[in-house]
C-alpha cells in the first residue's frame, strides 16, 4: 500500500463526502494534476487528457518536474498538445496509487489505508472526480477533453454526466463498454494477484508484498497492450545471448528459463512494474473498466448496440475524434467506430480515424508520427 | 505426476534406446494409440492424426471404449475422416500423461516418476516417435497425415524427417515455427505454473498439487483458443445469475469474485482440466512448440521467412491441404498461408482454404460444419 506521487503534482480536493456510485462515499479525497502552458483570459483554452490504467499526471516535462513524462512527444510548447496554445491539465484518476485518493490512501477514519475498504470504483466515480477538477480550476468549459485507454471511457461518462463540460472530444483507443475478451484478461490478471499467498485479501507491506501476482499481471498486461505483428519483426525467435550472461553452457540451463528475446522482454517490463504499482489500486481500477458500459450509465435498459449508440447519440460536443488501431487486440477498432458512429448520431462533427500502426493498443504512447498528426491537426483546427 | 490412459488404449513399444534431438535418450519409453476401420490388404489406406498439445488418443468412439472422443464429429463411419474407407490411427503424443511416454512416466532406471529429469523434448522427437508407430503398424506409406495445432508442427516434422512417409497431408491450425506472441504466452502459462510453491521443481503430488498454477496457465490458454468475436456473441456482457447460487445480496459479494457469464466459462473450463493434467508434462509439452521451427529442423542457417520456404518446399506430397481460421490469435491464419505456399513451392498441389469461423484457434474442434466439408472433402478426392 505504497503511494508513488510524482514531484511537482498540484492537488484539488474532491467535495467532502464524494458519494460513490456503487455505494459508500470518499471522505477528505484528493485528486492529483498537472499543467502545461496558461490558461487564458477567457478560460476558454483548457485542455484536459484523462489517462489510462497506470500513468501518473506526468504527462511531459514542466517547471514542477523536469523529467520526462509518459507521453513527452505529445505534450508541449510546440507538440501536438501544443501548450503554447492550450492550457493543458493531465490528471491521475481517482482510485490511481499516483497521487489521487484510491485503496492505498490514508482513510481518515481509521488513519490506516483503505485497502479493501476502499468503496467500489466505477468509472463514473472517476468522471465525477475530473469533473470536480474543472471546476475548482475555475473552466466552464474545456475546449477539448482527451481519453487514452481507460481514459477514454472515464472522458464519455464525463460528457455524459456532464453536459456542456467540453467544447469537442479526442477519444483514444477507449471504448463506450467493456467486452468479454477484455474482461476475461483483467479477471485472470487479478485472479494472478489475488492467489498470491502475499497479497493476503489485501493485507500485504513491504516486505511480504504479491511479487509474483504482480509479474504475471504486469506480463499478461503487456501482451494484449502490444501486437503480434509487432513482435514478428521486433523480435521473431531471436535467442538471448546467454554469453553476456556468463551462462555460457547451454546444457546447464532451466529449460523453463529465459531464452527468447520475447520473455526477456517480458520480465524487463514485469520488473519495472512490480514495486511501482499498488496491487489493491491495480484490483479496483481493473474491474471498474469490467463494469464500464455507456449504455447502463445512461440508464438504458440493455447492453445492446443500439442502446450503447443511443447512449453515445445524448452526447454533445461540435466536434469530435475517434482514433484507434487495427492491431488493438484490448480495445479493438470496432469499438472506436462505435464511438465515433454515435457521437455523429449525436449531432457532433467527427472524424473516425482507423490508424495502421503494429504496436497495438500501446500506439498512442509510441507511435507519435501517426497519434501525433492525428491528434495535433484535430486541435489547430477548433 | 499421474497418467490418464484411456480404457481400450493400444501401445507400440518405440526403439530402445529412443535418442532425443536435444540430447539424452529413453528407455523402454511407448507410445499409445486408438485405431478406427480397417486396414487394407494393400495398407494403403491408413490415415494418422496428431494432435494438439492436450488430447488422448481416443478421438472418438470405438469397440474399445465407447465413450465420445475429442474429435467425435469428425472421426467414425461415414463421418468426414470416413472409417468405412480409412484405416484411422490417432496417437498421443510422446511426452503426454494420457499413455505415451513423457515426464509423468516411470524411468525405468529409478523405478520413480521422471519429473524433470525427462530429457528434453523436441517436436521433432514426437515425429520420429510417430513414425515408428506407422511402421510398426506395418504401414509403408500413411494414404494421409493430419495435424492439428501441436501436431500440425509434428506433422511437418514427420514430413520432413521421414520422406515418402504419406502421400497427402492436411495440416489444420498448424505451424511451420513458432512465433513471439505465441512463445510470450506460453512461457507466462509455464510461469505460473512453475511460480506455484506447489509445483516445487516439480515434485508435486496429489495431496500438494500446484492447483492455482494450473489454474491460470489453462484459463490463458483457454483465451487464446476462442476469439473475441465469438464471445462478443456468446457472452456480451451477461451477468451470472447469482441467485442460482443462493447468492442473492449483491452488497455481500466480493467486488473481484466472478461476476460475468465469461469470467463463469473459464472458471468451468479451468476447474475440468486442472486435475487431468500433468503439470510437467504440460511445461514440456508447451516448450517443445516454441522450440520448433522447421527450418531449423532442415538445417538452414536462419529462421528467416525464405527459409522456413525452402524447409517446407523440401517436403514431398502428392497433394496437400493447409485450413486455418481467420479469428486464430494463436496460430494466425498467416502462418497456414505460409505452410500452403511453401509446400506448392515443393511440388506438391496444395490448397490453402482459409475458414471465417468465429471460434478462432479451437475452431476444429467445434465448427465442424467448417471443417467437416474441408477435410472430407479433401480426402474423398484422394
Amino acid at each position: 500500500m505504497t503511494e508513488f506521487i510524482p514531484p511537482g503534482s498540484a492537488f484539488i480536493d474532491l467535495p467532502t463526502p464524494f458519494p460513490m456510485r456503487r455505494g459508500g462515499a470518499l471522505h477528505g479525497a484528493r485528486v492529483a494534476y498537472e499543467t502545461w502552458g496558461t490558461l487564458d483570459a477567457a478560460r476558454g483554452n483548457a485542455v484536459l487528457i484523462l489517462t489510462g490504467l497506470s500513468p501518473d499526471a506526468h504527462a511531459a516535462a514542466n517547471p514542477g518536474n523536469a523529467a520526462a513524462g509518459w507521453w513527452e512527444a505529445m505534450v508541449g510548447p510546440g507538440g501536438p498538445i501544443d501548450s503554447d496554445c492550450w492550457f493543458v491539465v493531465c490528471i491521475n484518476t481517482l482510485g490511481s496509487c499516483k497521487g489521487s485518493t484510491g485503496p492505498a490512501s490514508i482513510e481518515p477514519a481509521t488513519g490506516e489505508p483503505y485497502r479493501l475498504r476502499f468503496p467500489e470504483l466505477s468509472i463514473e466515480d472517476a468522471a465525477d472526480a475530473a469533473a470536480a477538477v474543472v471546476r475548482a480550476l475555475g473552466i466552464e468549459q474545456l475546449a477539448c477533453l482527451i481519453g487514452n485507454s481507460m481514459g477514454g471511457m472515464t472522458a464519455l461518462a464525463l460528457l455524459l454526466r456532464h453536459p456542456d463540460i467540453a467544447r469537442s472530444h479526442i477519444n483514444i483507443s477507449g471504448a463506450a463498454r467493456a467486452l468479454p475478451f477484455s474482461i476475461a484478461i483483467r479477471s485472470l490478471q487479478r485472479e494472478a494477484i489475488r492467489l498470491d499467498p502475499a497479497w493476503n485479501a489485501g493485507h500485504y507491506d513491504e516486505a511480504s508484498y504479491p511479487e509474483s501476482g504482480m509479474r504475471m499481471a504486469r506480463k499478461l498486461g503487456v501482451i494484449t497492450y502490444r501486437s503480434a505483428l509487432e513482435w514478428d519483426g521486433r523480435f521473431g525467435r531471436v535467442r538471448l545471448d546467454h554469453s553476456r550472461q556468463e551462462q555460457d553452457r547451454r546444457e546447464d540451463e532451466d529449460p523453463f528459463g529465459l531464452e527468447f528475446e520475447v520473455e526477456s522482454y517480458l520480465e524487463g517490463h514485469a520488473r519495472r512494474f512490480v514495486r511501482r504499482f499498488d496491487p489493491n489500486c491495480y484490483l479496483y481500477l481493473s474491474r471498474c473498466m469490467d463494469w464500464f458500459d455507456l449504455a447502463e450509465s445512461a440508464g438504458l435498459p440493455s447492453s445492446s448496440d443500439s442502446d450503447v449508440a443511443a447512449a453515445l447519440a445524448r452526447i454533445r460536443v461540435s466536434r469530435a475524434l475517434a482514433i484507434g488501431v487495427r492491431t488493438d487486440i484490448l480495445f479493438p477498432l470496432q469499438q472506436q467506430q462505435q464511438i465515433a458512429d454515435g457521437l455523429r448520431a449525436g449531432g457532433s462533427a467527427t472524424d473516425f480515424l482507423p490508424l495502421e500502426s503494429p504496436q497495438g493498443h500501446d500506439a498512442f504512447l509510441v507511435d507519435i508520427d501517426r497519434f501525433g498528426p492525428g491528434v495535433g491537426g484535430f486541435l489547430a483546427q477548433l
